[in-house]
């Protein structure tokens, strides 16, 4: 294989061919580019003879984001690949299968989604999609569990953590999430409208300080192998089905960062709802069932973990009376800061969610950013004191309650 | 250089003659071999026509504990010889220099320490260091605070972490002080007399609960660059001067493991005194000046820590009001859970310390092992509500005269 170089189309189409076993010897094979342009080159190669297909992701060596590049190690599509690989054995069916790779030329093949939709665009659309909490929980207990001290030889984590060594990836999350939006930074992004709100984050110490303590957590506790950027945008769905792709920002991190990521997604479109129906009892109907996948996720987290620690434990230590309902009290406390930190982040720092930028209408656009930042907010401020699922969602409704009391 | 072999006296004079710009051309090179055989070959290279000296340190490929052997990797030469150049560079007056090494063969030469004496010798023998506290207050302070993510750049630390996975020590430790000395190891090794103690150890849920706290943070917090094993044999004394050593056991863990070592070993010389003297006077006058010498270690860890915090920090989100307070405490906390574990494990535990196992008295030396397991219980079971060195102390004092009474 030569050095690095993007793959061209037609490059593409003879690297599909070489996949052994997938494509038949008389397969007509055609090839779309289909990225974003950000992060990855995509390509989709479908046969016009038969139903099969791939898709190749392959790293460029920058990144663009709303028109600024920086230089970005292709390492992380080997982070990417391994990740993926990880996350598909321990959970096959939720985790497209890796069919080849190439680090060198920071590409991976893999099984094709484009049967699934984004996840967020689905929410937008009011999908519904029953099974999602259970799978997703499942996927965070598996991955989490089995990649930590509790669930592997402890030896051997030290050294899957030293292979996902990911600078360039976390100093994304750490600036964007943990320090941007509460400075006066060029990554921010916000319209006039809320620069009130976006000033009274840079000035609020009280919340900087429960930031500090989270993007600490963030810098060093390296509990487990995350996906590192379980957003909605991360996850295909179906009504029936769920996968998860794109761990690029795969690291050794706490374990409610992930968790947190998937309950601050849900309200950020909970937040957005009154932006996407006027019909009040579809509304009310849409945002009840966002808030309850909240409480399933963890819900389904939590029982899938207990269940994993029960079965499979292989620290000693971690056997004693108390020690299992302390250690998911504290993911918890985690994921509800991180939810907080990762919604603050959507409204004012530099990338946003088409769940609230896709509103058309002013007025409920900007009532639905000052609704999930006064979420935010009270997420960060208490997740020290959270400590049940329900008590979440309650702070999350009182919060929602004395937002619209006072616009 | 060919490859792993361990080295001859004679060729570890031939190459102490090839390290540039130390010995003259005439010197007349002598060499002896001077470890304790138990995991590195130490030659000790002098000149009979000058004062000039210096030591070859080799790892090899397995340790030698109580007739037992396992195999380790030669890589921690590496990991001790990268540690000792960080730390050199940290606090030159405090750490041996580097002159040259090999990672193929396992060797580090450097600066020779024999006019020093190893202080846990000198404390047994009553010497008095009365700068130690500030020396070894000033080392963990530069060690700790420039290689974390406080004082250097976050993305360099997370490359520099991975620089220093060390499973084969880090086992050492967790296997050790984390785990065998409350069940029934093989590696265990106490005396008849004091088997009540081990058992209860075996049996105390309640403190296996504040261990499996401590362990989980040595597994996953990755505050800074460790020496990961600060007990008074890693360290060399002069009444004026202080050298920090062996640091092969260096990771990324908890910033109180280090602190906590020198703590638990000075606790220990405190509570072997009684076998080392028997006029009273002497006695009080030295376990008031190892007391002393705890809050002084601490003192001044936290006085050179803010002042570089406030000097040097890094971290823009740190710099919230009352974040450097609340780091500190919990430093401590840690550090006195961590001084307990490292007390119990000297007593029950695979290795033990000259300080107490060289009481030749029976009834003092199980009564030294009864308060010293007395004392690291105590600083493990309340290791989350120190707030002060002084209560530190006074926990320490408090349990020593309970100890007496029921003696």
């Amino acid at each position: 294989m030569p050095a690095y170089h993007p793959l061209s189309v037609e490059e593409a189409i003879e690297l599909a061919k070489s996949i052994s076993g997938h494509f038949s010897a008389d397969s007509d094979l055609s090839c779309r580019e289909i990225g974003d342009g950000n992060l990855n080159l995509v390509f989709h190669v479908t046969d016009k003879h038969s139903d099969k297909s791939i898709i190749i992701k392959q790293a460029v060596p920058y990144a663009k984001v709303v028109g600024e590049s920086w230089p970005l190690s292709l390492d992380r599509a080997r982070i990417e690949r391994q990740a993926l690989q990880i996350q598909h054995k321990l959970c096959p069916d939720l985790v497209p299968e890796v069919y080849a790779y190439s680090d060198e030329m920071a590409y991976t093949v893999m099984e094709d989604l484009s049967r699934f939709t984004i996840m967020r665009k689905g929410l937008i659309e009011g999908g519904v999609y029953p099974n999602f909490a259970q799978h997703i929980g499942r996927f965070m207990a598996n991955t989490l569990f089995y990649t930590s001290d509790l669930g592997m030889n402890q030896q051997e984590k030290k050294v899957l953590a030293g292979q996902f060594v990911n600078p360039d990836l976390c100093k994304i999350t750490e600036d964007l999430i943990f320090e941007d939006p509460y400075r006066d930074s060029p990554n921010n992004n916000y319209s006039d409208a809320i620069a009130d709100e976006a000033k009274a984050l840079r000035n609020d110490t009280q919340l900087h300080f429960e930031v500090a303590l989270l993007r600490d957590k963030f810098l060093t506790r390296g509990q487990a192998l995350l996906h590192g950027d379980l957003h909605t945008g991360s996850i295909f769905v179906t009504p029936d089905s769920t996968m998860v792709i794109d761990p690029e920002f795969a690291y050794y991190g706490p374990m409610g960062f992930d968790i947190g990521a998937v309950i601050a997604n849900l309200l950020l479109n909970y937040a957005s709802q009154p932006g996407w129906s006027e019909d009040e009892t579809i509304l009310s109907g849409r945002q009840q069932r966002l808030l309850n996948m909240c409480t399933d996720v963890w819900k389904h987290f939590e029982n899938n973990f207990r269940q994993l620690w029960d079965k499979d434990l292989q620290d000693e230590m971690s056997r004693t009376p108390g020690y299992q309902d302390h250690y998911i009290a504290e993911v918890l406390r985690d994921a509800a800061g991180f939810a907080g930190c990762k919604m603050i982040r959507r409204i004012v720092g530099l990338s946003h969610v088409a769940d609230i930028e896709g509103i058309k209408n002013d007025e409920i656009r900007e009532a639905s950013q000052r609704k999930s930042l006064a979420i935010g907010k009270a997420l960060v401020r208490h997740h020290r004191s959270i400590s049940s699922a329900e008590q979440l969602i309650q702070l999350v409704q009182q919060t929602v309650h004395e937002t619209e009391v006072s616009l």
